[in-house]
């Protein structure tokens, strides 16, 4: 089945806004096993939209429309939709009592413009939007299904999954439920981790499992994108998969799905009523504003340091330092863990070499960690620019860390490394 | 003039990569006036690519197609245009030496499948890269030029300045060169900025200034675009404007061009020999991420600290506090001045409003900034969520500090700020 993805919207044509709708839906469709073949943005503009479906309508068996279905008239998707579909805009009564409905809920009377939010194509097959006024639609132009979907993106990615995803799927043939299983791991190169998963996907009951990846430095997203029957089904597919990723992956693997590492960090540290403090350099303060995301860090991280000069981070923690040695890591441990009163205290420092520039540069990361077990130094040399090291050494604090409260090896080489 | 972009390769089409270099050729070519009707995204396949370069031929007058200049096998620009333009694929020899040049300085030898990279099709425009291995030509395809540019978003961009733009510009017959000169604001909303700056495009003598804003919160981008026969017109005609500009928008611009908030606030620091401490709360250590991926921060930011309760804060800096109140904020940089010896100490302390949620909700922000010359507090409450009451918070931190170093009032109300 060929399937195109249409955005529309002169923010997106002129360039203003950065189109993450498209790779969101695009992505999506590749997970589930469809394929897109085809992209194209257009503006608010009639004739290009006119055009535009005409011509998706005679490439693609089912197209993908994204946004034009506001309130303004600027927002002209229902009525190129009707038009190239040969029909009227006729009133759906339901969505304008919902639309009537959300506004008095707001105390707020329904501006008269949103009216034209619920004029649908005649018809139109309706897709539904529980957290908008936009609602969508599916019409069949010239041969093609259309599926129009809000531009505001957690409406469209909502609408996608919900009303859009199911129906491409029985469209496509393929049957039942789709869901996406991702891995994230730290310290393994995406060809590495092809070559150790290799075979995995043979491992599920009948087939249907799809493996992929995805870097985003330092980490790494290994997804298995699982179709079947129904949620059943999926897990028995997944459930041996699972077991064999987290097998060979192993220590390397900081976190599953929707966890972070340093949610991980800081659930592992909260579980033993423990709290933290953390002094950082280069990093910019990497590790302490990663951990400050997460709700409730303040319960456990006291304090985080910043500084880029050995004197003045040793300073801050009350010790006095000349250099980022292993001993300086550890000794400012012991100083910051004394001032802040926390259970753990973590020391990343960061040098980078001088001469070499982008690319070829390099840094050593140094980090100390003391807590109640343990007194603990790694060292680690990265090969590439500074934003790459900054990025590196944060990952590489927080997966120690991560490490040494899950009684982990925690001088495991990492794939980045150079000795 | 019709102009359209088409993008290749697969990495785009899935979504695996978000396609900013869309985005970035967009937005250029509005600013140098010209505008883009249609964009399109296709995969590494000679099909569709065929297809794509005989409809946009068909479209428009002039069309930028980027990547698919590799030396690898799914890499097939050149061959899909010299079959659509109807011509063989010459070797180039002037770049295939370019080429072994590069190779021989990195002591390297040239990889066999480079010279791909080398054949264009037969009568091509040569389109120097000088910083990579792709080189970009244009062809003519059914009477629409069309200019190949790299996928490597530096080497695009430069290739698009250098090569692309006047080539463009001068195929619609906009004579001359162009420039885009950009203020950086901060506590001006857009629609109040446009409404400021009513009219100022008129003082350019002979015209060929274009208004342009965009947001990225908390600051606010106003662009100058600006068309003229040689440097010195532009000169001329934006030397008018940038005066006005600056009296208009007053002291709420806090950077020029390339310049940056946390750039200016540290070369500040510097020309008096100053140096600085930061406490922050609620921004995750934001001030100082930002002040330290300044070139030479290290020599002015002595330390930063973050916490999110008022007692961690407060002992991290060596005294006592329980609130966040404006004596805290002065208190806590009266004792982080005294800790550090910085000659500045800020203080960026937060309180999330406790009940409202997402849009609803908000924060008090209170400011203390002592120097040698003053006791500042600033109280400011913004309407947001979370994130943006954060980001808000990092820039008003910073900004307080830029108007006290450049003795600016630091009290002027921002569009965002609710009393």
């Amino acid at each position: 089945m060929r399937i195109e993805i249409l955005c529309t919207g002169d923010e997106i044509l002129t360039g203003k806004t950065v189109n993450t709708n498209y790779s969101h839906i695009a992505q999506r469709l590749g997970e589930a096993g469809l394929e897109v073949c085809w992209g194209t943005t257009v503006g608010d503009d009639r004739a290009s939209l006119l055009m535009a479906f005409r011509q998706a309508a005679a490439r693609a068996d089912a197209v993908i429309v994204n946004g034009g279905l506001g309130p303004t008239v600027d927002d002209l998707s229902q009525e190129v939709a009707a038009d190239a579909a040969g029909v009227s805009l006729v009133l759906n009564e339901p969505w304008l009592a919902r639309m009537e409905a959300f506004y008095a809920r707001r105390n707020r009377p329904m501006p008269p413009n949103n009216r034209k939010q619920a004029m649908l194509p005649e018809g139109a097959e309706f897709l539904d939007n529980p957290i908008g006024t936009a609602c969508g639609f599916a019409v069949t132009i010239e041969g093609s299904r259309f599926y129009f979907t809000p531009g505001v993106p957690r409406e469209m990615r909502r609408m996608l999954d919900e009303q859009v995803m199911p129906r491409l799927l029985a469209k496509a043939g393929l049957q039942g439920v789709t869901r996406l299983k991702r891995f994230h791991s730290f310290g393994i190169g995406e060809s590495r981790a092809d070559e150790m998963l290799a075979g995995i996907e043979a491992l599920a009951p009948g087939g249907g499992v799809k493996l992929g990846f995805q870097a985003h430095y330092p980490e790494l997203e290994t997804k298995l994108a699982v179709r079947g029957a129904d949620q059943d089904e999926i897990d028995r597919k997944l459930a041996p998969i699972e077991i064999e990723v987290r097998r060979r992956l192993g220590n390397f693997i900081v976190a599953e799905d929707g966890q972070t590492l340093e949610a991980v960090v800081l659930g592992a540290l909260r579980a033993r009523d423990g709290t933290l403090a953390v002094a950082e350099t280069l990093t910019g303060g990497a590790i302490a504003s990663r951990l400050l995301q997460v709700d409730g860090a303040e319960d456990v991280l006291r304090r985080g340091l910043v500084s880029r000069k050995p004197e003045e981070l040793a300073a801050a923690v009350g010790t006095v330092a000349r250099d980022f040695s292993p001993e300086t890591a550890l000794k400012m441990c012991l100083a910051l863990r004394k001032q802040s009163n926390a259970t753990h205290a973590l020391a990343v420092l960061v040098t980078m070499e001088a001469g070499a520039e982008g690319a070829d540069a390099g840094g050593v990361i140094t980090i100390g960690l003391v807590s109640p077990e343990a007194e603990i130094v790694r060292e680690a040399r990265l090969v590439g620019g500074r934003e790459w090291v900054r990025l590196g050494a944060a990952e590489m604090g927080l997966d120690c860390l991560r490490r040494h409260l899950h009684g982990l090896p925690t001088d495991e080489r990492l794939d980045f490394e150079r000795r």
